[in-house]
C-alpha cells in the first residue's frame, strides 16, 4: 500500500493512532489547530503549531514573489495560534533547497517572514537549512501562548449555537484560479486584490484574541482547507450536527467578478475553497453580527446554527434544498499525483480531524 | 548568486544579520545548540530546537532503515537539548513525501520516532503532512525545559578550562563510509557497531543534565558537525582560543578497525566526521576524567585545554605539530552538488555559529 491509497486523513489517523495517549501535560494533541501544553507557567498554556510549505504543492516560484511566500509561510502558522484565541511568541523555520537557488529568493523569504513576524510580535529563535536533491520546503514551528482559562478549542459547540465567520470566504480559492489561469499584469483591482488574498493571507490574530477574552465563543477554528470542511471538523470535535445555509455565506463582489472571470461558481468556491485564514466560530444564541463584528474589527456573519449530536453536517442551498459538494476539501495524498502542478493545499495535522468527518446526508 | 556560491555558513550569517536583535524574553537566539526562552515559568526556560532531514542529503532509503531513521530524526533534536543541559518535553514534526511512498515506510518512520519518544520523555503532540514532488523530507521541533540557572551555553568557556568528550568520535563517520561502500551484510560485530552508531545516534540527555545540574561545565556544545568543527565554534562563542591534543583523542578499536577496512585514517575520521552526538564541554581545572565519567555514566575523556582570547584553536597532532585539516566540517551547500549521491551532512542553525570560525592559524 502506498500513501495514495491511504490519502492524508488515512495518513493522520494512522499516525494518531501510533501516537496513542499523551502525558497529563498535553491538555490538546493532535486533533486541534495547535497542541495545548502545559508548561507550567501559572495561569497560562503553551500553543505549538508546525505548517509546510513545499513547492509544487503550495506554491509555484512562478507565481509567488519571495517575499510574500515568506510572509505566507509565517502566517499560516499564526492563523492556527489565532484559531485557539492565542498570541504568537516564538517561532522556527527550516529551509530546504536546491544549490542553484538564487540567493535573492532567500533573501526574499526570509524579509517577507520577518516583516510578518514583526507585525505580529512573534521572534525567529533559530531554524535549520540543507541543500535539498529536491523542491524548496519549508517547515515552521511556532509557539504561542493563552491564559489557561480562554483558550478556544474545536470542541466546545453547542446545540443552538449560531455559526458565525469572519471577512469573505472563497477570495483565496478565487485568486489561486486566476493566478493559474493568467500570465499576465493584474487586469483590475478586484482581481488583484484575490490574488492577493491567497499570496499575502492576513491571520486573523486580533480577532482569535478578543474572541478568547471575551469568552465570546464556544468554538473556534481557522479556515484552511474550506468553510464546508472546516465546519465539518469543527462539529465532529464537538460531537454535534451543524445546518449551513449558502444564502448567508457572503460572496464578495471582487469574488463574484473572478468567479466569472475564472467560469467558477462563486459559492462552490466560498463553500470549498481553501486558504481563507478567516475564524468560524460559535457562540450562543444571542450574539448579533453587528456587535461581533464590533469587537472583532471584521465583518462577521452569521451563517448557520448547530444541530444536535447525531444530526449530519448540512448544506442548504438558497432554494432550501441540501448542496451536494463533490469535493468538500483537499486531501494532499490523495488529490496530489506527482508533477508540476499539485493542486495547492492547506496544511495542519494539528489542524486536522483524527478521521475525515462526513459532511453530507 | 546562488546558494552554491555563499555556502550554509554564508547563508546562515546572512539569516542571522537579517534577523537582527531578538526580544528580551529571547534569551539565547540564533547561535547555540537551542534557543533559550522566557516563557514565564517562574524559575525556569524553555529550549527550542529544529532539524530536518532530507532524503539524499542525510539519509538513502538503500541504506537507512524507516524505523532507525525515525528514531534518528528524534535523536539529533534531542542532541540538541542535551546540548543545553535541558529535559526534553514536546515535539512537532512534519513530513513531506512522494505519493507512491509505500505506507509501511511511514508506519515504521512513525514507530522509530515514538520509540525514541517513549525512551525520552518526549511527546507528539502535532504535525503536518503534504505529499512531496521531490524526496522524503522531514523536519521536526522539539521544547525542552530546564532551571534557569542551570542552562549551559557554548559562550560560557575560560582560559585553563579542560576540554573533555564524552565517548568515541568518528564512530559515525565510518558507519558512514561503511555503509556507503557495502552492498552486503555486516561482516563482524565491530563494523556492524559502526553502522549503528551512524544510523540509531544516541543523544547524551542524562549526561547532558548531570553536567547542568552539578554546574560541572562551563560550555557545552554536541558533536554534531565534527570534532574540530565544534569546538571552533565553542571556542568562538567563548571568544577563546582552544588546544587540542591529537594524541589524547580516543579512538576506539571498532573505529580503527573500520577505519582500516574503509581506507580512512581514523584520527581524521575521529576529528572530522560529523553525527557523533557526542558531548563536547569545558570544565574548570580541578575536574577529573574518572570522576566525570562516573557522574555521567560515560566514558569521558581530557583532550585539551581553552587557551587566551585571541589565540587561534590549535589541534597538535602526536609529534606536537599543528595538524591541517583539510575539511573542518560540513557545508552543506558548497560541499553539496544536487545529485543522487550528496553527502551526508550535520544540521542545526540554532546549532551554528555565526560565522564560519577559522580552525588553524
Amino acid at each position: 500500500m502506498k500513501l495514495s491509497d491511504l490519502g492524508e486523513f488515512g495518513l493522520i489517523a494512522r499516525i494518531a493512532g501510533h501516537a496513542g495517549a499523551a502525558g497529563a501535560r498535553v491538555l490538546r494533541g493532535i486533533g486541534d489547530d495547535c497542541a495545548v501544553l502545559d508548561s507550567g507557567v501559572p495561569g497560562g498554556v503553551l500553543l505549538l503549531t508546525t505548517d509546510l510549505l513545499t513547492e509544487g504543492v503550495h506554491f509555484e516560484r512562478r507565481t509567488s514573489p519571495a517575499r510574500l511566500l515568506g510572509r505566507k509561510a509565517l502566517a499560516v502558522n499564526l492563523s492556527d495560534i489565532a484559531a485557539m484565541g492565542g498570541t504568537p511568541a516564538f517561532f522556527t523555520v527550516t529551509l530546504c533547497a536546491p544549490p542553484d537557488t538564487p540567493v535573492d529568493w532567500v533573501d526574499g523569504f526570509y524579509a517577507g517572514l520577518l516583516d510578518r513576524a514583526r507585525s505580529s510580535g512573534a521572534a525567529l529563535v533559530g531554524g535549520d537549512t540543507s541543500a535539498s536533491r529536491g523542491p524548496i520546503t519549508v517547515s515552521l514551528a511556532l509557539l504561542g501562548e493563552c491564559p489557561s482559562g480562554e483558550v478556544l478549542y474545536r470542541s466546545g459547540a453547542r446545540p443552538g449555537d449560531g455559526i458565525y465567520l469572519t471577512g469573505w470566504p472563497g477570495e483565496s480559492a478565487a485568486g489561486l484560479a486566476l493566478l493559474q489561469m493568467e500570465g499576465g499584469e493584474p487586469p483590475d483591482d478586484d482581481l488583484a486584490h484575490l490574488r492577493t488574498r491567497h499570496l499575502d493571507p492576513e491571520p486573523r490574530i486580533l480577532a482569535g484574541r478578543r474572541l478568547a477574552e471575551g469568552k465570546l465563543a464556544t468554538a473556534l477554528i481557522d479556515v484552511s482547507d474550506g468553510l464546508a470542511a472546516d465546519l465539518g471538523r469543527l462539529a465532529e470535535a464537538s460531537g454535534v450536527g451543524a445546518r449551513l445555509e449558502g444564502d448567508r455565506v457572503p460572496l464578495s463582489p471582487a469574488l463574484r467578478k473572478g468567479a466569472a472571470a475564472a467560469g467558477r461558481d462563486p459559492l462552490e468556491l466560498a463553500l470549498t475553497g481553501g486558504e481563507d485564514y478567516e475564524l468560524l466560530f460559535t457562540a450562543s444564541g444571542d450574539a448579533g453580527e453587528e456587535a461581533l463584528s464590533d469587537v472583532l474589527g471584521l465583518p462577521v456573519r452569521l451563517i448557520g446554527r448547530v444541530t444536535a449530536p447525531g444530526t449530519p453536517l448540512a448544506i442548504i442551498d438558497p432554494a432550501g434544498n441540501p448542496l451536494d459538494l463533490s469535493r468538500p476539501g483537499h486531501d494532499h495524498f490523495l488529490a496530489a499525483p506527482p508533477g508540476p502542478e499539485l493542486p495547492l493545499a492547506a496544511r495542519g495535522f494539528s489542524s486536522q480531524p483524527r478521521k475525515l468527518p462526513m459532511f453530507f446526508p
